[in-house]
Parts: structure tokens; C-alpha cells; sequence
């Protein structure tokens, strides 16, 4: 019998620097690409309670003794919000996992988070220090931190998801919706 | 070659008799459920500018050549906000129809439009004359009205885009993205 594997994948909308929140939208997804249903709530820009607020979203939802699996496109939301994969696989019993496009340019982000952000140095401490793994793909490579889950697994279900570019379904589907939520239109790639 | 088929389903978000307006998510599916983008727009609760709001929010975005149907969630959006299915079709070019899990009950819908709707009489009249046809799937049938396609072909189209139960992908999707985002998380079927 197949595995009836889910993943939640989680984005935000887009937003300007001068916006006090943003929307972020979670996607419970069935392999491959089954919406089963749609998570959302609001994290401050460059705010601190990024990884409490998917914690209470995901905790307090009928969702979450399902999912094999958190993904969130990149290891913030709303700017700077940074997401403690350790604390978010903890609190919800989930293995969690961060994408980027991008291999992480430390000397870049250290540079932005000094501009914009008082509190810098423990925040570029906790980003810069985990694993980053780089998975191959069929088009350019993806750059992954996971907690609560080896690698090889990790890759095998974000191959499970994956239907055309790079991008898991699960999150490229959150990125439509938060998108066109907040646009009118969803626009771009996640 | 297999044709690329596209659909705009339409739904609203829950709301109360109370609200204002209500959210409006459009999703652009490709056949069976492949998401390609979200379009959203705000209506009046038992007002009058759903079928204006949803001809603007489609013929304004770049999706307006690619769907070959427009489907939305029964015959009105926001209680008694009335979607032109004629009016939709002529002005943005793509055939309409709606769906209703029930066969309409006319001597109920009446008497919900005079306690609600001083201008009950016309609506009343607009919702009650098109023909609905009765289409039987594995499940219960559901109950339809069409502007611009036959019976036939949208019959066909409908079954294309249905995966479970009887309700097409591109109304589900819509129904859990507007749900999940205005209460948080989404319940329910549409």
C-alpha cells in the first residue's frame, strides 16, 4: 500500500519594509499535490515571533498530527523573522526543513541584518550556524537545513513533492495563495 | 498531445450576515489540480457587484486568455450577491457555469430573498429562470447552470478536473484557500 505521506508547506506575501505584518499561508499537501487544506496567520516584519506563531498555527489546528514533514520557503519569514527549526520540530513532534534557491551568503546577510536590525548578532549567530545541505535538482541545485530528519530522507520527500522546477509543491502553493491574497494576483515563482 | 486545459473555479470565504464584504478566491487549475495562480477580490454581502467584481479580477489579470471555463460555487457569492452567468461570459470571453450540490428549492430561496432583500423580485426572477441540469457523478449528482459551452462539454470538463467526491478541483481549492485564510484554518467541503 502507498504511503499516504503530507507535507505543510509554508510561505509569505509579500510585503514592504514599512508594513507592521505580513501574511503567512501554510499548505497541507498529499503527495504530490492534493490540497487538503490551508493554514494561515500574521508574523511581524523583522519581528521575533516568527517560529511561536507557525508553532500556535500549526498546534492548534486539526492538521497537526498529519504531516510527515514542515517546509518553509527560506530560514525567515517577513524579512528577518528568523524560524528556529529546532524549537518549531520540538514544539509540533515534526521534523522541519528550511529551503532556499540561493547557497546562503553569509557576508550579505550579515551586512542587511546590521542595517536593518539592532539585535543582529545573536540573530546572524543562529542562521549562520546550522548544516546547510545542497541537493541536486533536474534544473539548479536547492540549499536545505532540516531538524529531526537524516538527509537522505529529508531528499526523498521533497523528491515525493516536486512536480516541475525545484520548488515542493507544498510551498510553492502557499507562495500562489499568500500571494494572491494579498496582491489581487499571485505573481512569480516562490 | 494532450490539450493543457485550464479552469478558474471560484468560491467566497465564510462570513456573517453582519460583515461587510466577504473574500473572493479564484484559482487557475490545470488539469486535474496543477495550481498555476490565485486571484482574490472583496464583494458585497447581498449587494449587487459580484459579477462586475469577477469580470475586473479576471479580465484584469494575465490569465484572462488562458481558461476555458469559469466555474464558480452555486449562483451567488455573499448570501444573495448574484453571479450574471450570461454577463460573465460575454464580458470576459470564457464560458460560465455554476454548481450546486442541491437542487435548488425556489419556494425556499424566495422566502431567505423577501426577508433579506427589499429588491427581492428581480433577483429572484434572474435566479429562477436559466435551466439547471442535473448531472449524476459516483457520488450524489450536482445541479448546474451554463452560459456559453453545451451541457455536454462542460460535463466533460467538469469530470476532467474532479479527483474526489463530486465537486471539481480549481471550487475546492478556492473553498479551502478562502476559508483557511479568513478563520485561520479551513473546514469543511465547499
Amino acid at each position: 500500500m502507498k504511503q499516504k505521506l503530507r507535507v505543510i508547506g509554508i510561505d509569505d506575501s509579500p510585503f514592504k519594509f514599512e508594513d507592521e505584518d505580513v501574511l503567512v499561508v501554510g499548505s497541507i499537501v498529499r503527495a504530490p499535490n492534493y490540497l487538503e487544506g490551508v493554514l494561515s496567520t500574521r508574523v511581524k516584519v523583522d519581528g521575533l515571533d516568527a517560529t511561536d506563531k507557525l508553532i500556535q498555527m500549526i498546534s492548534n489546528s486539526r492538521f497537526a498530527e498529519q504531516p510527515c514533514m514542515i517546509m518553509t520557503d527560506g530560514a525567515a519569514l517577513g524579512g528577518f523573522n528568523l524560524i528556529d527549526l529546532k524549537k518549531l520540530w520540538k514544539q509540533t513532534g515534526i521534523p522541519s526543513l528550511s529551503i532556499s534557491r540561493d547557497e546562503p551568503d553569509f557576508v550579505k546577510i550579515k551586512k542587511a541584518m546590521k542595517k536593518h536590525l539592532p539585535d543582529w548578532k545573536d540573530k546572524f549567530n543562529k542562521i549562520s550556524s546550522g548544516d546547510i545541505y545542497k541537493i541536486e535538482t533536474e534544473h539548479k541545485p536547492i540549499f536545505v537545513q532540516i531538524e529531526g530528519i537524516d538527509i537522505s530522507e529529508a531528499e526523498r520527500i521533497i523528491k515525493l513533492f516536486t512536480i516541475r522546477g525545484r520548488i515542493p509543491e507544498p510551498i510553492r502553493m502557499s507562495h500562489i495563495v499568500a500571494s494572491g491574497i494579498v496582491r489581487g494576483e499571485s505573481k512569480g515563482k516562490p
